[in-house]
């Protein structure tokens, strides 16, 4: 079963298209113009001196490099000379501060040029692999190879260093993430010794204690991969790690090697996941924490871990069909990763918490110890960070959302998520057309057209779904004929959903899924108070429309107490109630009215 | 209207007999133990040298000082020859170590001798503050003067330094408590100076900017005092700081002073306060946050700050009679007070939760960066800490606890505590010997018996009692002939317990209180998953007994949903719950039967 890959397929209508058109509309630039106001184009000119603004930060190449591939992926579907130009401009850049032997890192040029390969916890291969991924997809885009053959002279030096030499002062990276960009320069060049310096990182990692500022669990750094079985550390680091470990069991036929990352995989998706599919819920080390730790207000769940969560399962969809990689991938697309940016398109959260109370926001102000204590996530979205790795990451992750949809082994075409689209499948001789129409998640009616001869079709049933279905392994098989179109329905109700009782800060409330989206409430819309108000669990959710927001809604019995302001701090519960409405947006549309209280997990009667 | 000192009641039975008895018994041995092990009495020496084991910390004296407090307390009442020695061979090392011109101070003679009234941050006046009032305790108590004049000697050359040449590196103590401690040993000398001192060192605070390595909101210095209407910073030090305000107040007839001593109160009454009395949400500083933060589960609400709160509130009633002075003194006494230590008097907590979840206490072991984000409330009582203010703090609280209970203004008998005891009241000719007979908090009848002449007698009718009583702010009056006996019923079921909603975390949950108990649920008695628990509220509460905790409990009907360790992280919620009883021991008997979870919020259905 391979994937079809993102630039085969073409969004034509919903959800997704309208966020591919924001993308290049808006968000493409407005990602571009922050990084222009904060220096981090300039940077590549490389002349920075001490003294002036902008220091370069280590992480700054890789900040770019992901906003190029997001760039290169709009390219690929449609022109984009004003981006091409930006993008060119930067490559030569590259290129003319690229030393002789291919190196090619702005901070350990202008700021540390004595550092090179000498400090594990400066994401000096990250970024490198973050260019790779660039330049990789600006040549698919493209096929301009300048970028591509630059950075295929620099990883062909950190073969040099780190696999043949091994002269470095770390062996594998601190940050991981060129595991998975090797894999992709292995996949466009064929050229194995990509593939073999991709496995020796995954290899190596954990065998031997290794010279870090960071604690070894936070880079997984631990244990040696293979024996790894729980997901633990920096979230964002895990999961590209994840990702490059798969691609290396998928591509070498590692049994070993999936078994760990099957094993992982379930650990997340069974003990460590928000409702929303975000992970790595604890600030502290951007992190893992112990199993069902999943705290709503003080949730990290950073954008780019979900990011990194959807990668992950989409690569082991590569390495066995199962619903279960391609359910989450869906509840992160609808909700955790969509909750990321705007609706305006401009602004980002790079952490998404599952409730927000405001006044908690200030709570150390008068502690007088300011920002040392609990970090509350921010309530309202940024359109830049200091470490802004989110926005250019969503860009290139909205632009080629497409990857996840579609995969095909030759004999049967596999449907994993459900966007209006269109694809081409060549078998041989045969190119089927396919041609996939769907209001989702508006609805769970899809009609899936194949011309150009006849096939199988398997279509993911999702988790959500209460209808019947025969299913392996959550997929439904058909047979279609050349012309024929397949129409499904998976029914939509709005339901509550309660987490496991481990999930002991969940315990006795519910939240409101329709279809894949999770709901929420937020103060603007039902008089704050949110955790006062009591669902009536057993009236039926009414579905309507914010005009405004343009997202749907959800309304609902429910009762809350009688305002009283001059109620004393603690008194004999007042047992009557009034009834009241709860109204409900999808999480990811919170946060775009202003600084609001905001619940995803409600309490019932 | 004036106090009866607790040391011409005596507690004759019940809870606070018990406690005193324990007290007497183990308690100040268990820490005096664990002070010698730690080095806090061979400090006394004043002989550490840098490589010495054991280096003093600039607390340490203080330390001492109110462990030395409550023995003298316990000297009083009976004497004691064991702490008396100990007492006695202290005070030589004091006399034996103090500089001619005074000055005593362990730290600022052995680690930074050149240190002395230079650094606002180090708790220099706080030492000599408790050392002071532990003086004045033990001339109470035994009549003795050494200690006594020893620190009449240091306080005049305080007195000498700050006030009279203000020749010293800061005006006004960075940590309050001096202040009370003055008025203290002004009320035992009747010398004026020490007033004078006090009233300087509570005027001068806040009026100007002081070189302090501590925020000034931390230590109540952003505002000169008469200005502060909100409880913030340091709970412990706001505490002091408000007594020794009250004490001036009370003294002086300063209205400005007391006007800001109640708005200060009510704020903290109203705003920040937990169901149980505790005060100061956030291990950030030991501090306030800001209105209706009150997290259960990170909550900070010191056990210091419990007993400051107390000591505050007592002084507040010496102003002006008010029950909601002694009602949140009660809510104290009974709850996040008698929380501080264990059953078996050996162990303390320094933070007192309202909510344990077992598993989150390791919750940063995975992320790689141990001990740097949220810190999670211990879950088990320690007998000694490095910081180990609060254990003699508890001593010296439970034997005065007496303190409490009786006012007396020549016509009307006051009674604030109900605790069974004797006291005598001299109002010129007339002794009046009193004698309370109760099990209370067991149930709530009381009966009061006077001898020795008639009386105006005034008893408060407890914030949680529902029976109807025609009161004066908050207290009944009657009249008391001579012998005659007074009973009063104040009935006491169990009842559920609302916050208001401002408290958002509390919102959609009750606490279970019966007459001034708040109780709880542990884990233990509960087959766990305490939060997924739904308490029957139109069902009765049975009372019953823990025979081996020795403390009564409350049991009532509940719903569960049935325990299903297959289940996936999240599915539908499950209409189904099976019946259980829920379970609740007193708040203050949690943690004594090892690790468990507990839970004082619960929900019902």
């Amino acid at each position: 079963m391979e994937r079809i890959d993102f630039v085969n397929t073409t969004i034509t209508g919903g959800l997704w298209k309208r966020k591919q058109d924001m993308v290049r509309k808006t968000t493409v630039y407005a990602v571009y113009d922050r990084f222009v106001e904060t220096g981090r184009f300039d940077a590549f000119r490389c002349n920075w001196k001490e003294g002036m603004p902008n220091k370069p930060h280590f992480f700054w190449d890789s900040d770019v490099a992901k906003w190029i591939e997001g760039a290169a992926n709009l390219t690929a579907e449609k022109r984009e000379p004003k981006l091409e130009k930006i993008i060119d401009e930067t490559v030569d850049l590259i290129v003319k501060n690229q030393g002789e032997d291919g190196y090619f890192n702005i901070f350990f040029t202008v700021v540390e040029p004595e550092g090179r390969f000498s400090d594990r916890s400066k994401h000096e291969l990250y970024c490198a692999g973050h260019l790779t991924e660039a330049a990789v997809a600006y040549f698919k885009a493209t096929g301009k190879r300048k970028f591509l053959d630059a950075m295929i002279k620099y990883i062909d030096y950190i073969y040099d260093r780190f696999y043949i030499k091994r002269d470095t002062a770390f062996t594998t990276p601190g940050h991981e993430e060129i595991e998975l960009a090797l894999v992709k320069l292995y996949k466009c060049t064929k050229n194995e010794k990509y593939l073999t310096l991709a496995k020796f990182f995954i290899d190596e990692r954990g065998k031997r204690a290794e010279t870090d500022r960071t604690p070894a669990m936070s880079n997984q750094s631990h244990l040696p991969v293979r024996e790894q079985t729980e997901a633990v550390g920096h979230a964002v680091r895990a999961m590209y790690l994840y990702c490059g470990m798969a691609d290396i069991a998928k591509l070498t036929g590692d049994k070993e090697l999936a078994d760990a990352c099957k094993t992982i995989f379930d650990n997340v998706a069974s003990k460590k996941m928000y409702i929303t599919g975000g992970i790595g819920s604890t600030s502290c080390g951007e992190a893992f924490t112990v199993p069902y730790d999943l705290p709503n207000l003080v949730a990290y769940s950073e954008s780019c871990a979900a990011i990194g969560l959807a990668l992950f399962a989409g690569r082991m969809l590569d390495i066995e069909l199962d619903s279960k990689y391609s359910d989450v991938i869906e509840r992160i697309l609808y909700n955790g990763f969509l909750s990321s940016t705007s609706l305006d398109g401009k602004s980002f959260f790079y952490v998404n918490p599952l409730e927000i109370i405001p006044y908690l926001q200030s709570r150390e102000d008068v502690s007088g110890y300011d920002g040392k204590a609990i970090r509350f996530p921010a309530t309202q979205r940024k359109e830049v960070f200091s470490c802004s790795c989110c926005p250019p990451n969503i860009v290139r992750f909205i632009t080629s959302i497409a990857d996840f949809i579609y995969s095909d082994d030759g004999e049967t075409l596999y449907v994993h998520q459900y966007m209006q689209s269109k694809t081409t499948v060549s078998r041989g001789d045969v190119s089927l057309n396919i041609s996939m129409t769907t209001r989702y998640p508006e609805n769970g009616r899809v009609k899936i057209k194949i011309d150009g001869g006849e096939t199988k079709i398997a279509v993911r049933v999702p988790f959500w779904c209460e209808k019947k279905f025969d299913t392996i392994k959550g997929y439904a098989f058909f047979e279609i004929k050349d012309g024929e179109t397949i129409s499904l329905d998976f029914g939509m109700p709005a339901r509550l959903i309660e987490a496991k009782n481990d999930v002991s800060l969940d315990c006795g409330r519910y939240a409101v899924m329709r279809g894949p989206v999770v709901y929420c409430m937020e103060g603007i819309d039902n008089d704050g108070h949110l955790r006062d108000i009591r669902i009536d669990s057993h009236s039926s959710f009414k579905t309507g429309k914010n005009e405004s927001l343009g997202v749907p809604t959800l309304t609902v019995c429910a009762w809350r107490r009688e305002e009283n302001p001059d109620a004393p701090l603690y008194s004999v519960m007042r047992r009557r109630l009034v009834g009241c409405k709860a109204t409900f947006i999808p999480y990811y549309a919170f946060a775009n009215r202003g600084e609001s209280e905001m619940l995803v997990w409600v309490n019932t009667k």
